[in-house]
């Protein structure tokens, strides 16, 4: 069970409404997994066109992966109007992405009414075993939607 | 020009091959745009199926391009028989991917028989004006061939 | 208790004297609170001199309590006859610093032959609430001792 | 020469009045070198006070600098009336902090209404040759005076 406290009663369909609007997430083969006020979990199936040169997924992939679902936690916790925008984010890859599923947990650590902080682990799926490959720790903005759309100077970013 | 002397006088051919080999690159659509020992210039056109839901190149794919380019850059200044693996990398989101073209740039700050550490700048062109839209720091590790080939459990990484 | 085996039944001893050795840590006013193998604490009074501002502690002072504490985290795990450096850290500042006495918890999240990462956890103990105001993501690096003393170029870091 | 115009043109006596409101760099002996706007130098001799096992500067120490160096690159391009507080920062050890003198240097890369991302370069000076050992990326975030002042559970930072 979730210790946050969501502001916006209708987060779930917000949440997913956003997800659902960033085309590379489709692109990319994840999907929504489990949402909870403050944690997000993305799945992703293995893709050869998303793979490195020893045929793992790609670190890039798995960033991006972590990135979404830290956005999409974080976006959990933000009142109605807001959009979430990734400030940084920084990524230690531990194992290969070795496996035919791939789950991306992020994880809200402090929110804040502008920064919002959040840590992500990359699980692979390989024959039944679960490993860790990647852990992200990331920082978050909100940014009143309007803003968001009209000032792309600062629009940079994912969930 | 440079100021590494690559180890490899065949380095411009392996590195090519390296990156040939990484699917995730050729389907995120990235070439290799410059080449010089330590330095690595990557291209990418914009592509809608690689967006947020501002219609922007997503932070993601955005990162995917700075670590291969730095992977790349370290990689060139690698001895014959090496790989070369992602420990990690933060990147800092700076404006958005918008644009008609995005150039990754990587450039080894500090190679190593080891670790390499690596900077990179993501420029996006929109109506001829380049704009800095990210930063990376990134530290990458050697690994003799045959052991990153053979040994998943550390074969972690893009370049 | 901790979920890692010490490769070096002296662990305590050895990773205590490399601790006391850091007359950084000294100065200071760091101890060892708590050892485990993977898991350390250190803590710190509250001390005027290494404050900002503000009045509250040092953001970089922070960072070198955590650093200090994945260092001899990652150490308890080594083998004997090895040295533990700091290849990087990236530091996350949740809230201020105020308190009269603070803890540093580092903790191993990936064990490996030449690189561990680890995760550390920084907390403000103020009229007897605990507050999380930092956390640490860190890569540690182990180097034989003939090395780390004898090779300046590499011997870079703290524990 | 900066590439930056800075909004308050009392910068130099602001920032340095806020340098030297921060205990923590007095006692590790930093004192600023250079100040334009968007870059700033820090010095601080050899002590021995602040030195890991193998007689160099703490990792701990560097970071301290460099995110004191950073944090006064951001100020100097802060309207009236701002304080500039330490968001999250990452460092790169490269080499040991060998030397008899170190310069901390803070560069702005992309200064902002809110948030201030900054890039530092950390060198030891040995023998008269100056050598890099470390780098920082870094994101500041101003605040209002008042409020960094009198809302301590967001005043968490150094500059």
């Amino acid at each position: 069970m979730s210790q946050f406290q969501p502001k916006n009663p209708d987060f779930r369909r917000v949440a997913t409404d956003t997800f659902e609007r960033q085309c590379a997430m489709r692109t990319l083969g994840m999907s929504i997994a489990r949402m909870e006020p403050g944690e997000v979990d993305l799945a992703m199936e293995y893709a050869a066109e998303f793979t490195q040169q020893n045929g793992f997924v790609h670190g890039g992939i798995v960033t991006a992966g972590l990135d979404g679902a830290c956005g999409i936690a974080a976006f959990t916790l933000m009142p109605a109007g807001f959009d979430i925008l990734t400030v940084e984010f920084k990524t230690n890859l531990l194992a290969p992405a070795r496996g035919e599923r791939f789950v991306f947990r992020g994880t809200v650590v402090k929110p804040g009414r502008t920064l919002t902080v959040c840590e992500g682990r990359a699980y692979a799926i390989h024959d039944g075993a679960e490993t860790l490959i990647a852990t992200m720790s990331a920082t978050m903005m909100a940014l009143p939607r309007r803003e968001a759309a009209s000032a792309p100077e600062r629009a940079h970013a994912p969930a």
